[in-house]
């Protein structure tokens, strides 16, 4: 039996967020079936609403970082129990059987299946994100939250937490190491919170001086403005990492320099050409990188929940109701959050 | 006691090489002279004798793959007798004490003293490389190279085979391996033998047919033409690891999407801004990075060396006199030798 539930859905490009009726499928053996508690506010939520890449099919409920309860279960559920407080992120399926699906990484599967704007592997019908009152996932691509951990700060680790977790396990970040994030935003934050508690010294380049204080109590040692050339000369060589979290078009080349030998600059915000170009130079007399990292796989995510919940990690979060999600939109193209929005989905049943 | 040697210089950028009476210092407790045999000709030669870096102070003797067999050691040598056969390569001293020189990385030591335009750390007299009848250099800075192994063939290894060697190693690469190869001169079929030996399935990216026959003699299993369109396609999603060895500016967006996710294109030939603009779009979506990487560490050339030794790997070269040494550079400008030119150094004594 399919079931009919609330969301908030854009129709087309140009309209704000409204309240829609959703179906979500028959569950199948192996589904969780969710009440959602909490869903965080990606920006790739607000780029797929307004189609900013091209590829938006109407109508769409967006929102990957789901927090929510289990209803019932599948007679094939081992995993999950319900009343259990479980996540999904931003992948709902993949095939299974690919190199990247059977080393855990989902993400690289050819065949994963998104949250929202995918389409089922089985019935094809397109799949919808968590601005809505349950969904119905895979017990593969269901995550278990640690007990303790606030629910609401937790929901934006299932993509701005195992997006700056894959970087700095890829670099095996531990006590030594040094890293760098650049960016103080929804990422950014969590990079600085993640690299700190694996026991990293942490710095962060911004461009703007009002930054330092919130910096620092997110755990960064040091704050190099980007835009001060002596402290960008004092921090040649230092870092083994940076995580350059920037969302938009910035010049990269002036980072280059301050990583240590064999060092990598990881983008994990910036989509599109690297402008003014990237100078091979310094990469090779350095042995250094630029890569990038999308999200993290299945069990890389669960690792990193079981991190934060040994930590008492989550995200700094400003909890919406459902109905402020366009005035939100608007606050996010500013940056006017601090850092990241969450909705309460309690305020969807309320309306 | 200083030793005045025959060598080649160049005393002007625009003056091509001729004989030149080098001054060898007095050796030290540690050091090894030198008797040189035979000396690789590296593309970095021709672009220091011809200042296209702007740094070359005159006059200058090129060459840093170099063999030769041991005339005398020093008090404080141990690993060195006369007669052994040594190698020297692109570098003759560093700090000692840093990260980079403690982790065996000398390379990117910041006190690294190259083999020819450096400077002695302890007297302060400038560098001269291989193109001369002797050297005289630090024990920590000879290799010793394996018995069995075609002398004048080894010389390249020292840097071209390392060269080539890192990235490979950096990567992991052995049985189940792809790696792809860009380019195919001197640093091109080092990079397919040594891929090969290791147990690579290896692909040469070229744009050149005539190329096929030579890529598979030397070790590859496929040759992709990077002009065909259709060939690109169909190498989508396939290699670990891309070395780039192409010496001039190219484009190297084509070639990302042929590697795996989490897969590297290490770039060791072209120093320069990367245009038209790197796309970070592929590089975020397929956890992929682009890296350069520069020459290898003691430590890792001896490995080289000794896994060459046991694999039978010299490089293919066409062995010239000295007084060759400027037609050799104009044929290297037109990719005019398959692959390296080596000066036979009993040319220079017979002058």
């Amino acid at each position: 039996m399919t079931t009919t539930v609330r969301s908030y859905a854009a129709v087309a490009s140009d309209s704000p967020l409204a309240p829609y009726k959703l179906t979500r499928r028959t569950p199948r053996q192996d589904d969780v079936t969710i009440e959602i508690l909490y869903c965080g506010v990606c920006h790739s939520d607000l780029h797929t609403a307004r189609n900013d890449w091209g590829w938006t099919q109407y109508p769409i409920v967006p929102g990957h970082e789901i927090i929510g309860r289990v209803l019932s279960v599948g007679a094939g559920v081992t995993r999950f129990k319900p009343g259990d407080h479980v996540g999904v992120g931003c992948m709902v399926d993949s095939c299974g059987e690919c190199p990247a699906c059977t080393q855990g990484h989902e993400q690289h599967c050819p065949e994963s299946t998104y949250t929202y704007g995918g389409a089922d592997r089985y019935d094809k019908q397109p799949t919808q994100g968590g601005y809505s009152e349950k969904i119905v996932v895979s017990q593969k691509f269901v995550l278990r939250i640690p007990d303790g951990l606030d629910l609401a700060g937790a929901a934006p680790l299932l993509c701005a937490g195992i997006t700056t977790w894959s970087p700095l396990k890829n670099a095996n970040v531990g006590p030594g190491s040094k890293v760098a994030v650049v960016g103080l935003g929804g990422l950014g934050h969590m990079a600085i919170k993640l690299a700190k508690a694996l026991g990293a010294e942490v710095t962060l380049f911004t461009r703007s001086q009002g930054k330092e204080d919130d910096a620092r109590r997110l755990g960064a040692d040091h704050v190099v403005l980007s835009t001060v050339a002596e402290q960008m000369t004092a921090a040649a060589g230092r870092f083994d990492l940076i995580v350059d979290t920037v969302p938009y078009a910035h010049d990269v080349n002036p980072y280059i320099p301050t990583l240590s030998f064999k060092g990598s600059l990881v983008l994990v915000g910036y989509l599109g050409p690297l402008e003014p170009a990237l100078d091979s130079v310094p990469l090779i007399l350095g042995s250094k990188a630029v890569a990038g990292s999308l999200i993290g796989g299945i069990p890389a995510t669960q690792e990193m929940l079981d991190f934060c919940g040994a930590h008492g990690i989550t995200s700094d979060i400003e909890i919406i109701k459902m109905a402020e999600i366009n005035d939100a939109y608007e606050r996010m193209l500013k940056s006017d959050v601090k850092y990241r929005f969450v909705i309460d989905m309690a305020s969807l049943k309320a309306e």
